[in-house]
C-alpha cells in the first residue's frame, strides 16, 4: 500500500465509485433488512434514519469517493529538507501510517468513507461497523474490497469484522502488532473501553461540549446569528453548541431577542436563575441542572448561563468544556486574543459559528472524524493526520566525531 | 506553563544553569554516595561511568541548559493560516502538549535535559529516575525546581518522583488524567510494561537493531568509513550499526581491508558462511548465531552477512529491523531512491553514518530521545514534538449552511 503510486490510487477509487453504482440494487436490498430489524428492534427514528440508504444516498457516497480523487496525496511529501553545515542534506518523508483500525457507529457511510481515506493515505484498514448496520456495511466493505482489487491493489488492504460478537473488539484492541493506530468512533463508553484496552495508539474524539461566549458589547445581531447556527443546523453532531454563555452587560439585551430565535426553532433553553428572568416565555425553558454543564446535548436542548466577566466564561470552559470546539463573539481585540489563547481546543473560533468544525470546511477535503486528543493530531483527521514521516539523510561519505 | 513567554522560560533556563554551578558542590556529594553504592553493588564500571558526575561535567550540564535558550520557542507558532472562500481565516497554533511524564535510564543529566527541554516547550515534566541514580536526580531536580519558582514559574512544574518504590511507576501509567504524554527511556522490559499498562499516550523508541547494507559497487573506502564510524564511535548508543551487510560482489573486496579496520578498534565479527571466508584472521570472529540478527549489541560486536542483492537486503532489514536506523553505501542512484523509499525506519541514511541519528545532528538543537513509533514523532524528539497544536478560526459573523 505504501508504495502504490498516487494514480494506482486514484483509479481504485473510481472503480470503487463504479462498483457502488453498479451494485445499488444488492446494497439497497441489504439495507432494508438491517432497515427493518431495526424498527422491529424499537431503533428511535434519528437513528434508523441515519442507517437508512436510498439510491441517491449511494450515489452520495460514489460522488464522496470520487471527491478523494481530487485531493492531493501525501505520500512522499517531502517537509523541511535542508543542507546541514557538514553538508548532509536532511529533511523528512510522508509515509502511511500502517494499518488503519476503525469502530465505528452504525452509519453505513462511514465504512466507504473510511476505506477511500485510507486508500488515498496508503494505509489499510480493518473495519468494524456498528451491528445495528452490520450487513449493509459488510456489503459496502465487499464492493470496495473486489473493486480495489480488480484495480490491482493487494489483497487484504480493505479488511471487515464479520463477526458482530463483542469479544472481537477486544481481540481488535490487543492486536498491536497488526494495527498501527486505532480510531473508535461511538460513545463515551467505547471510548472508555478503547482507552483502558488498547495496546496500540488511539486517537480519540467525537465528544463535544461546546461553547459559544457573547460577550460584553458583542454585536447581537451576529451573536444571535451564529448561536442559531451552532445549536440548530444540525444538533445531532458533535461541534453543535450546548451551553451558552453570556456576559451580564449584554444578557438583557441578548436574551430575549435569542431566545424568540431559537424558540421558534424549537429549543428548549436550560436557564440559570438571571437567565430565566430575561428569557421570559419566549421560548420553552426549564431550569438547569448543574450536571446539564457537562452534557452534550445532541438534541434541541441548550444551557445558558449568564456570567460577570471573560474569566467566569474560561473558567466555565476549563471546568465543563471536552476541548471540542469553542466560540466567542466579541468586538473587543483583547477578548478575541485572550480567548484564542487560553481556551485549550481542539478548535477556537472568534464570531464564527462552531458548526464549521469539519475537515471539508478547514480545507483537508475529508476527515475519519475529530479529535479531541493532543497527541499526533488534533481537530479534523484528514489524509495528511493519517500519515507518519520517516527522516532521510543523503550524504556522501560524511562520518560524526 | 502554556501561557508564559519566551522571556520568561529563557530567564527560567538561566537561572537553572547558574544555580547547578553554585550547587555542585552539594550535587557532587550527593553523586559520590550513588556511585559508591553502585560499585558496591556490582554495578559494571561502563554502567557506574555513565553515573558519575565530576565539576567538568556538572558545568556541561549547566551549558547544555544555557543552550535550549538559543532555540526558537515553539509556543505559538502559526502553521498554514490561510483564508477560505467564505472570508473565514483559518490556521493552527502551537501550543505545549501539557504535562510530561518521563521515565529514565540512571543518568543524572537527563533529569536536567528533560526538564529544559519540556520547560522551553511550555510543558510540566513529572519525573522519574532510575534507582541507583536516584539521589543524584532528586538533588538535581530539587535545583531546577527551586532555580525556577525562584524566576517565578509556578510551583509543580517539575515534579520529581521520590519514591523508588517499582508500584509508584504503576500509578504513574494509570495517571493518564494527570499527564498527557509518557516517555519511557530504557530497555526492553520497561517499554514492554508501558505498553501494556499505560492509559496515556505514550512515546517509544530508544532501541536501535540498525544496519548498513554495502551495495556492489559501493565506494569501498567510503563504505570502510561509514561502517567503521557507525560501529565504534560510540558502540553503547541506539544508533550504533549492529548488523553489516555486504552485496556479494564487494565482499571479495570489501571485507578483507574492512575486518582488518574493524578488528584493529576491538571489534568482534559474527560471520555467516560466506562472510567468514573473506574475513580470515583480521578480526576477531565468531560464527553468528540466527538470535543475533534480533540484537542490538551495544558493544563492538557486529554481526555480519554477505547477501545476494538489495531485495535480501531490504528483507533482511524489514525481518530484523527495529525501525530505528538504517543506512545504505551505494554509488546507484537507482538503489540508493528505492532503499529511501523502501526501507521503514525513523531515520534511512544514504552515504553517511547512523551515528548521526540524533536531535542534535538534525538541527532540532535538543532532544528527549528518538521515537521509533509512527505516531505523533518519528526520530529525534525535540521541542516542536513536545507540542500538539490547536486550529483557530477568525471570522466576522460567517454560519454555515
Amino acid at each position: 500500500m505504501a508504495s502504490l503510486s498516487t494514480g494506482q490510487k486514484d483509479e481504485a477509487l473510481a472503480r470503487i465509485a463504479d462498483a457502488l453504482i453498479a451494485e445499488t440494487p444488492r446494497i439497497l436490498e441489504t439495507n432494508a433488512t438491517d432497515v427493518a430489524r431495526g424498527r422491529a428492534k424499537g431503533l428511535t427514528e434519528s437513528f434508523v434514519d441515519r442507517m437508512v440508504l436510498t439510491e441517491d444516498r449511494v450515489a452520495g457516497i460514489a460522488r464522496d469517493t470520487r471527491a478523494v480523487i481530487a485531493l492531493p496525496d501525501p505520500v512522499g511529501e517531502t517537509i523541511d529538507m535542508a543542507t546541514r553545515p557538514n553538508g548532509l542534506q536532511i529533511g523528512r518523508i510522508r509515509v502511511p501510517l500502517g494499518v488503519v483500525g476503525a469502530i465505528f457507529e452504525s452509519r453505513p457511510n462511514v465504512t466507504v468513507d473510511i476505506a477511500a481515506i485510507c486508500l488515498k493515505s496508503g494505509n489499510a484498514v480493518v473495519l468494524r461497523s456498528g451491528s445495528d448496520a452490520h450487513a449493509t456495511s459488510s456489503v459496502l466493505a465487499s464492493v470496495v474490497a473486489q473493486a480495489a482489487e480488480a484495480s490491482g491493489l493487494p489483497a487484504g488492504a480493505f479488511q471487515f469484522i464479520e463477526s458482530t460478537d463483542r469479544d472481537e473488539v477486544g481481540a481488535m484492541l490487543r492486536a498491536h502488532e497488526s494495527i498501527d493506530l486505532l480510531i473508535p468512533r461511538g460513545g463515551a463508553d467505547l471510548i472508555r473501553r478503547v482507552r483502558d484496552e488498547a495496546l496500540m495508539p488511539v486517537v480519540t474524539g467525537g465528544i463535544g461540549v461546546c461553547h459559544t461566549y457573547v460577550d460584553a458589547g458583542a454585536d447581537l445581531d451576529m451573536a444571535t446569528r451564529i448561536v442559531v447556527n451552532a445549536k440548530t443546523q444540525r444538533p445531532s453532531v458533535c461541534n453543535a453548541m450546548d451551553t451558552l454563555l453570556v456576559h451580564v452587560d449584554a444578557a438583557s439585551a441578548l436574551l430575549p431577542q435569542l431566545a424568540e430565535a431559537l424558540g421558534a426553532r424549537g429549543v428548549t433553553l436550560h436557564v440559570d436563575r438571571r437567565a430565566a428572568a430575561l428569557v421570559g416565555s419566549a421560548a420553552p425553558t426549564l431550569p438547569t441542572d448543574p450536571a446539564d454543564y457537562d452534557r452534550e446535548w445532541l438534541s434541541l436542548d441548550c444551557s445558558v448561563r449568564v456570567v460577570d466577566s471573560l474569566d467566569d466564561a474560561l473558567t466555565h470552559i476549563e471546568d465543563h468544556g471536552s476541548g471540542h470546539s469553542e466560540a466567542i463573539v466579541t468586538e473587543s481585540y483583547a477578548a478575541a486574543q485572550r480567548f484564542q489563547r487560553e481556551v485549550d481546543a481542539a478548535a477556537v473560533f472568534v464570531n464564527a459559528s462552531t458548526y464549521f468544525h469539519d475537515g471539508a470546511q478547514f480545507g483537508l477535503g475529508v476527515e475519519v472524524g475529530i479529535s479531541t486528543q493532543k497527541m499526533h493530531a488534533r481537530g479534523p483527521m484528514g489524509l495528511r493526520e493519517l500519515t507518519s514521516y520517516k527522516w532521510v539523510v543523503l550524504g556522501n561519505g560524511q562520518t560524526r566525531a
